[in-house]
């Protein structure tokens, strides 16, 4: 039985430099990668915001196409967020070159009337205190799927332990684990995670994989290798908005469903790699994203 | 149909600092962690050398109550190869603070009559010249294991592609798979290594796990997680000596053997993590290995 899927968080223009090449200003932001991933699986209604002036007709016909919802995307008064930034050549790291917040800085989420109850909710990386109030607006008693970001820790930790107190999986990568747990050894730092409340704990480890963790057990699930990588930019927004649009797709939020839910996430984060922005995430089928599944589950399989 | 099996390498007294603690000359070298991971099922042929006046009884009988057939451990006059080396606080680098060659400068490797046609050679990290004297002087035709490192390609690149190409399979870490093909990424730099000779090649990615490719197929084993990290010295000869070892066991070189070969190798490498030198490995059960592999086996299991 299908659930209701809504998502929150930023949709931004980025200007991008990898080894590969560059881009301006190109669609992008957590809510962005988010939908078009879980878009694969399920309906999305979005709660988002934009520039009024500066966000082309364009860009919202492509997220339609999508089976995404825009009766939450807000046209605000001022301009969409930008981003920029630039990778090295290993990605191991990217510097930020420049962020213009726009009418982020003030956004104040409304909930539209057909969105309310939601049964799953993934709350992109945004402000703590502005994904509280998505959670207390949305009402009902939708499965919490929380994503962050290290900048959260420095400047708003007590907003963000009250999220993730309220979230039923909390999605982030190893250094914020080990940042927000203050241990050295990734499963240390998953116990210690879990004691803020989510019973379900996922560590994204880039091209290493990700881990789900519970109090009891432990998941992984391997990354594809890639020929070669041309923007990473959004393949941990893509991870968790596949995984989310699975679980709306099953109906189902248990911890197997989780481990399979994670495959079709990395399966569509790994497509996201392989492209500027969106460009390669919004080609994919079906049957792409079932042999990309199948490509992982060989990559294990003893026999 | 066990197989008989050869390991030629190094033995070194190892003086250690990590963020655990440090140890003063403790016994240590590739062959001493392969032979020592290997025997845990087969017996094991050594083919190393140490000092006659420097390397203690204790020494010689641990190996030796681990089913070490120490007939091809040649006593030469001069001291024992030493290391000492400090690992920074995350493991992610070490630092090499001396090296002291000794007996091993010079070591001329010699096969005693009993060790002559080996089914299964592995040839620990030695110079590639001296891999392929043990090679040539082992005879027959063994299934042939080769460990290196990035200092032979540096100052022995020809000899070491003479070996790879005589191996059956090569085992190295990421950033040698990097350096040896010139290739950014992973699956690329696989692609090219193999076609130096060898059938198979692992690559090892530490706490990351390790990959194995063929010309066709790739697979992926995890790594253990653990919860302290005392000394990873080792691990990556406890690695390929627990899979030589299985394999010996098992008599079988295939691709799928190999790949519960690597399950083993890892389940008795994360062992030797867990203690300074080969403290923690020597205690291991044949319980505690199969343990460690069922938890590897969970770990990716989607049930």
């Amino acid at each position: 039985m299908n659930k209701t899927l809504l998502v929150a968080g930023s949709i931004a223009f980025d200007s991008l430099k990898t080894r590969a090449g560059s881009r301006d200003e190109i669609l992008g932001g957590a809510a962005t990668y988010i939908s078009i991933a879980a878009s694969y699986f399920s309906k999305v209604n979005l709660v988002a915001v934009v520039g009024k002036n500066d966000f082309p007709k364009e860009c919202s016909n492509l997220l339609k196409k999508h089976n995404i919802d825009l009766t939450g995307l807000e046209f605000a008064d001022g301009r969409t967020f930008r981003w920029q930034g630039e990778y090295a050549d290993d990605f191991s790291t990217r510097q930020t070159l420049g962020t213009e917040l726009g009418v982020f800085e003030k956004f104040d989420p409304k909930i539209p009337e057909e969105y309310i109850g939601p049964q799953i909710l993934l709350l992109g990386n945004i402000s703590p205190s502005v994904q509280l109030k998505v959670l207390e607006r949305a009402k009902g008693t939708p499965f919490v799927i929380t994503d962050t970001m290290n900048l959260w820790m420095d400047i708003a930790l007590d907003d963000l332990k009250k999220i993730i107190s309220k979230s039923n999986l909390l999605v982030i990568n190893d250094e914020e684990a080990f940042q927000l747990s203050k241990k050295q050894q990734l499963i240390t730092a998953a116990k210690d995670i879990l004691k803020l409340g989510p019973e379900f704990l996922i560590i994204k480890r880039g091209e290493h994989g990700a881990f789900l963790f519970t109090a009891k057990d432990t998941f992984y699930s391997p990354a594809i290798l890639l020929e070669d990588v041309i923007d990473p930019t959004g393949a941990g927004d893509s991870f968790a908005g596949g995984l989310a649009g699975y679980l709306a797709k099953t109906g189902a939020t248990d911890f197997t469903t989780i481990k399979t839910a994670m495959l079709y996430g990395t399966a569509i984060a790994s497509a996201t790699c392989e492209g500027f922005g969106t460009e390669k995430t919004i080609t994919l089928t079906n049957d792409e994203i079932e042999s990309r599944v199948a490509k992982l589950k060989a990559l294990v399989s003893l026999h």
